[in-house]
C-alpha cells in the first residue's frame, strides 16, 4: 500500500486508484489511519463511490469527521445514499449536534427522517443498531416471483441472506432464507415455505439480550419489530459480533472498577481514562477505612504480639482471591444465560462445598509452612490457619451470592467482582482473625 | 411443551409428533433438559431424521451419550448422516475413546477416514471447528450453471450463502456469494464475478486468531486451507460466536486466577471446580508470605508505632486496585487487537500521566480524611498519603506492563492480572510504607 502515496504523490492518480481498488475496504481504512488527514481526502476521492462508503464505514470518528467537514454537500449526500443506514447511524452518534444537522440536512428528506428515527432509539438498544436495508417479499408471491424481487431490488440491502414476508401493514408473517429459496421449486408459494415459528427482538429491547439470543439459535440475522408487530429493521450477525464484544468490554472494565468505556485504549484521552478510573478508586479507599478502624481498635492486642501483623495481609489477600473466584464465575455464568436468580441456593451449597475443599487445602498447607517450617508457635499458627479457613469460606459465599443479588435488584452483577468483594473480604477477615486470636491467645 | 409429556404418557405419539415439529430445535433441545432420560429416547425416535439430528446437535453430551448408547447401529448412522461434521467432532471430541471407536464404527468409511482426521486437529485450532459441507464451484461456470450446481448439491451443505470456487486440485481459485450469483446475469462466467482476494485460515492457525479475522473483516464465513493452499473446510460464523465467548470466558477465568474450564458452573463437578482454583490460590498464598516477612523485618517500628499497622490493608488494596485497573484495560487491549506489544512504552506513558492524576487524588483525599478529620499525626499522615501515591503509580505502570511482557513472551497475557499483579504490589507497597515511614519518622 506505501505505493499508493508515492503514486499520489507524483499525481499519477489513476494508477493509484487500480492499485487501491482491489483492496479489502477493511485494509484500506486500516492503511488510510496511517496516512496524513489532507491526504485521506484525496485517496478518499479517487475510490469509485461504493468503495468509498464501504471505507467510510470503517474509518475512525476523527476521520469521518474530517472528511464530511471537507467535502461538498453534493459528495455527503453521495456518500449517504451508498452507506447502510445502520452505518451513517453509528457515525451520526458519535458527532457533536450541529455536526449532525449538517449531515442531515445533505440528505433526502426519506433519509432524514429515517435518521431521526433512528438516532431517537435508546443507546444499546435493538433499535439502535437495526438496519432497514432487508429485503421484503409477500407470501403471495411463487419462488420465481421473489427471486425476481431479490434481483430488482436486492443490490442495496445489507443481506438477502434471509427475507422477510410482509402482510399489506406490514405486520411480519415469515421468513425465508435464500436457501430455501434457492433449493425450492420455482412454482411453490412462498407461504408454503416460510418459517412462521420466528425469534425476533422489539425495538426498545437491550442489544444484549438480542445478542444472546443469536447466540443461542444460530442466526444470521433478526428481525426488528415495534409494538404492533410490524417490521421496522433487521440485525444482522456481523453487528452482533461487535455487540459481543463490546458488552464483554464492558464487564471486563466493571469487574476491574471502572466505569465502562468504548473508546480503544490508547486512543482515550488522558483526563477521560484517569476520571473512569478515580470513583470506583476513591469510593473503595474510603471503604477500605473500615479495615484501618478494626484494626484501630485491637492495638492493644497487635502491640503485644506485633507478629499477628504479618499475618494480616496473607489471610485477605486468599480471601480476596477466593472471592473473586467465585463471583468471575457467577457474573460469567449469568452473562451466558447458564446461571438464573433463582439459582441461588444451588449456588451457595456449591460455594459452601468448594469453599471447606479449597480452605481446608490453604488452612493446612499454612499451618505445615508456618509450624513446622517456620516455627511459628501453635497457637498463632493454627489461629491464622482457622482465620483463613473461615476467610476463605466467607468470601465464596459472598463471591457467590452479590452478583445474583446484584442481578435480582437489577443492577449490573459485573459490579460485585473482585474490587468490592476484596473489600468486603477484608473487613469480615480482619474480624475473624481478632476475633479467633483473642480466644485462642486466652486459653 | 407440556402437553407432550402428557401425550407420550398417554401413548398418542403421532399427536406429539406434530406438536414438536414445528418447534425450534434449539427449544426443543432445552425441553429436553427437564425431561427424564428414558422419555427422551421415546421422544427422540418419533421426530422426523433432520430435525432429529438437528436437536441432537443441542443436547448436553450426557444426553447425546445416552441415546446413541441406546439406539441401534443403524439409527446412529442415520444421524450421522444428517449431523453437519462439524457438530459430529464437537460430540466426539466430549466423549471417552472407547465410545468413540462405537460411533465411527457405525460410520461409513468415507465419514470414518474425515471423523478420524478431524479429531487428529489439535484443540482450539482452525481444523478443530472447520465443517467440509460447502459448495465448491469451478470458474469456468456461468452463474446459471452455478446455481443448478447448488440446487442439486446445496441441501447438504451447512451454508450456499458463501461458494468456493475450486481448482482441478482443490486449490481455492475465488469465492463467490450466493448475493453475487443472484445479482449477477446468468450468462456471465463466474472467473469475472469471483473475489479473488480472499481471506483464508490455515488449519492449524488459533481459533481465537480466526475469530478476530471474522470480526475484523465482518464475514461470515472462511475458507480453511491446507499447507499447499487447498481447501479443506470452512468456518461459519455462528461458530465464531460461540469461540468468542468461549475465549472471553477462558480470558475471565484466567484473569481471576482460575485454571479456565469450558463446562457450565452448575454442570461442574465438585471436585473438579476445586482443583481448577485451588492451585492459583495455593501459588498466590505462598507468594503473600513475602509480605509477612516485610512485615516481620519491622516488628520494631510497629511495636514502636502500631497505628502504622492499621493503614496497611489501605495501602495494599487501593494499590491492588489501580493496578488490576491497568492490567485490565491493556489485557481487553490485546485481547481485541487494539494494543500490540509494541505499544509498551505508549501505554507505560499513559499509565504514568494516569497514575499520577489518580495516585495524586487518592494521596490528597486521604491527607484530608487523616490529618483533618481523623486528627492522625502529621507525619503518619502524610507517610500512609505519600505510600499511596507513590504504591498507586507503581501498580499502574506494573499492571500495564506485565500483560505486554508476558504476550512478548507467548504467555496468555490474561494471567497478569487482578490476583498476580495484587501479589506484586502488595509487597512493592510494604517496602515503600516502610522506607517512608522510617525516612520520615527519623527526621
Amino acid at each position: 500500500m506505501k505505493d499508493i502515496l508515492e503514486l499520489i504523490d507524483n499525481n499519477q492518480l489513476n494508477q493509484a486508484r487500480n492499485l487501491i481498488i482491489g483492496q479489502n475496504p477493511v485494509d484500506i481504512a486500516h492503511f488510510l489511519e496511517e496516512v496524513p488527514l489532507e491526504k485521506i481526502l484525496i485517496i478518499f476521492r479517487i475510490l469509485p463511490k461504493d468503495l468509498a462508503a464501504d471505507v467510510f464505514a470503517y474509518l475512525s470518528s476523527e476521520q469521518k469527521k474530517y472528511i464530511v467537514e471537507n467535502i461538498t454537500e453534493k459528495e455527503i449526500r453521495s456518500i449517504l445514499d451508498e452507506l447502510f443506514l445502520d452505518d451513517t447511524v453509528d457515525f451520526l452518534e458519535e458527532m457533536p449536534a450541529n455536526f449532525v444537522k449538517k449531515v442531515l440536512r445533505s440528505a433526502d428528506e426519506k433519509t432524514r427522517k429515517l435518521l431521526n428515527q433512528f438516532l431517537s432509539y435508546p443507546e444499546n438498544s435493538a433499535g439502535s443498531v437495526m438496519t432497514i436495508e432487508y429485503v421484503d417479499l409477500k407470501k403471495e408471491m411463487t419462488v420465481q416471483e421473489a427471486l425476481a424481487h431479490i434481483r430488482k431490488t436486492g443490490v442495496d440491502k445489507e443481506t438477502i441472506n434471509t427475507c422477510y414476508v410482509l402482510a399489506e401493514d406490514r405486520r411480519l408473517e415469515g421468513i425465508v432464507s435464500i436457501r430455501k429459496l434457492i433449493l425450492s421449486d420455482a412454482e411453490v408459494k412462498l407461504q408454503e415455505i416460510m418459517e412462521t415459528n420466528i425469534i425476533y427482538a422489539h425495538t426498545l429491547e437491550d442489544q444484549e439480550d438480542v445478542a444472546d439470543r443469536f447466540r443461542k439459535y444460530d442466526l444470521l440475522a433478526m428481525p426488528v419489530v415495534d409494538n404492533e408487530n410490524r417490521l421496522v429493521g433487521i440485525i444482522t450477525i456481523d453487528d452482533v459480533l461487535d455487540i459481543v464484544e463490546e458488552e464483554n468490554t464492558e464487564d471486563f472494565q466493571r469487574m476491574a472498577g471502572m466505569e465502562p468505556s468504548e473508546k480503544e485504549y490508547l486512543k482515550t484521552p488522558l483526563w477521560s481514562l484517569a476520571k473512569h478510573r478515580v470513583i470506583w478508586l476513591l469510593v473503595l479507599m474510603i471503604s477500605a477505612t473500615f479495615t484501618a478502624t478494626i484494626i484501630q481498635r485491637f492495638e492493644d492486642l497487635l502491640q503485644a504480639v506485633v507478629l499477628l501483623a504479618a499475618f494480616i495481609p496473607l489471610i485477605m489477600d486468599s480471601g480476596g482471591n477466593a472471592g473473586s473466584q467465585s463471583s468471575t464465575l457467577v457474573i460469567r455464568g449469568l452473562a451466558l444465560g447458564e446461571i438464573s436468580t433463582g439459582d441461588l441456593f444451588r449456588v451457595l451449597k456449591k460455594e459452601l462445598a468448594v469453599g471447606i475443599i479449597v480452605g481446608g487445602v490453604l488452612a493446612a498447607t499454612n499451618m505445615l509452612r508456618l509450624f513446622y517450617l517456620q516455627k511459628v508457635g501453635f497457637l498463632i499458627s493454627s489461629a491464622v490457619s482457622i482465620s483463613l479457613f473461615l476467610t476463605v469460606l466467607f468470601a465464596n459465599l459472598v463471591g457467590g451470592a452479590l452478583p445474583l443479588i446484584a442481578k435480582f435488584f437489577r443492577v449490573d452483577p459485573a459490579i460485585m467482582a473482585s474490587p468490592l468483594i476484596t473489600t468486603i473480604v477484608d473487613a469480615v477477615a480482619l474480624g475473624i482473625y481478632f476475633l479467633i486470636v483473642t480466644r485462642l491467645l486466652a486459653i
